[in-house]
């Protein structure tokens, strides 16, 4: 169980000297998505080691220039490097045909298959899954279709009470594939030994949640409702709330009400408005309503703090 | 008559932590064009203090993305920042299509009017002139429909000879625009003073040409010949050679030819190939035919060596 996360770029509107618009590099269970692609995103994964052959799926909350122009540069860059493999891409209707218009002009086809996965539904959905990690869509609202994600860890086996097992001579290392899949022993004396006995609690599955650009959407707590690791827009502080009603987006109080109603681990902030000179007063805001939030940061990589200690057998 | 270009990305292919695909920025006669606008262009425009509303003109040579991906971005950052002039973009068939589909799926039509002109001749035409400045298309060979652009200022009025003019009383000065438009001056006694006597040469007009992507192709030396500045590319050193044939790039000793050829003032060269560590190489490798070559570097601001001192009158 893992999860981590890297900030490429968290800053809102227009790409400036050190401020890249939104992408995200999510490590989870062994998976590696990219959510979000704003311009200069292959330039940010470049700087911070995002290894590009990692990328098979990438998530585009909405089509804003700040979140999805830097995506036909990657897939064109994918190509120039040799890629084979296939590439899914989950974003609004409509990314299919922006894309492969520019790829047609430029002749740069790719050789390897591009999956859209076009999304239109207002409900939150299943888009994602494999035997690591699920992936559902978290509905937002914003000025333009737009979905968060929320990417869960599959439960794991369940772990063997090495101790507890060496006191039954019977059970035999065969037998440890149906204990861990939670099923009891039974002795040859006709005895049940309960799988409580023999195993322990595997680590929690770890869950993150992605959720930019929205307005204020309390309806959002319950399909995130304990999420390890939250990523809430804040582009305004309070003092603008005004400018969140015209613009759909949420301020930094705001995305610490989310976190506190869905009993969030750990909030992260992003996409700052350019307005905003000192980006701590962001953190100071969020804290009054949630202590355990962080700033995003281009190049940092986040974990959630009360990761389980998982006991290795 | 001034003729400047500051270069914002000289890279081929990707865009790296450090190398940004083709961009320039050209100052000439009080006129100021983007040429090409690989992704990242925007950015690099704001870390050398390129001012956004100065430029009404882009010139795109071709569709391949290290020359154009950096486009839309920057047409939605124009309109961020309530843009009201026009916006002409020069480039090949299909760029007008590529970039509204990505401005209509993220709904991001412009407030302000842009107005595409498509490219599709063979030849070299005249695209835009004003009271300042020509440009013409210089048809390359690549992989795909390319034009170099040819930016020439307009010949200026020619200049008073003052000490030559204060010898005759009669000459008024409602006389200079006639003079300086090169008329000779009818005394009262019928003599003709000849506008050789009363005038010098204006300063012969500057010109740049910009040339990328292209395998070596000498008949544009016509187009070209004379030019003040020249970009040419250089993709590959001479060592590889077997790749321009493939790819349709030049190498550093062929751009040189092509200045030489042209008698260009100077020479810049660009594009490099990020198989290269040493980019020096390039240089020499250029000066062995042509010795005013420069190398392209981001940030850097190029002028002409023998620009005509001019004479304010």
């Amino acid at each position: 169980m893992s999860l981590h996360l890297t900030v490429l770029g968290c800053h809102s509107a227009t790409p400036r000297v050190n401020a890249y618009p939104t992408a995200q590099y999510l490590e989870i269970n062994n998976r590696h998505f990219l959510i979000d692609c704003g311009e200069g995103t292959q330039r940010q994964m470049r700087k911070y080691k995002v290894g590009f052959s990692k990328i098979n799926h990438i998530f585009i909350s909405h089509l804003h220039g700040d979140h999805f122009f830097g995506l036909v540069g990657l897939i064109a860059t994918f190509g120039i490097l040799n890629r084979e493999k296939e590439l899914h891409i989950y974003g609004p209707k409509g990314i299919k045909e922006a894309t492969t218009i520019q790829l047609k002009v430029s002749k740069s086809w790719t050789k390897y298959p591009i999956i859209f996965h076009e999304l239109e539904s207002k409900e939150s959905q299943l888009i994602f899954e494999d035997d690591k990690v699920s992936v559902k869509t978290i509905p937002l609202n914003h000025r333009i279709y737009t979905n968060g994600f929320l990417f869960t860890e599959k439960p794991k086996l369940r772990k063997l009470h090495i101790e507890n097992i060496q006191q039954y001579d019977e059970i035999e290392t065969c037998d440890f594939h149906n204990i861990k899949a939670g099923k009891d022993f039974t002795l040859s004396t006709g005895e049940i030994v309960s799988n409580e006995e023999l195993t322990i609690d595997p680590p929690k599955p770890l869950s993150f949640a992605f959720c930019s650009d929205t307005e204020y959407k309390p309806d959002i707590v319950p399909i995130i409702k304990n999420v390890d690791l939250l990523y809430h827009e804040a582009t305004f502080l309070k003092d603008r709330e005004d400018l969140c009603d015209k613009t759909k987006h949420s301020t930094a109080e705001q995305a610490a009400y989310i976190a506190n109603q869905a009993n969030a681990n750990k909030l992260i902030i992003g996409h700052y408005s350019s307005r905003y000179k000192n980006i701590n007063d962001f953190k100071v805001e969020a804290q009054t309503v949630f202590k355990n939030t962080e700033l995003a940061e281009a190049g940092k990589r986040y974990s959630t703090n009360s990761f389980p200690v998982e006991i290795l057998n």
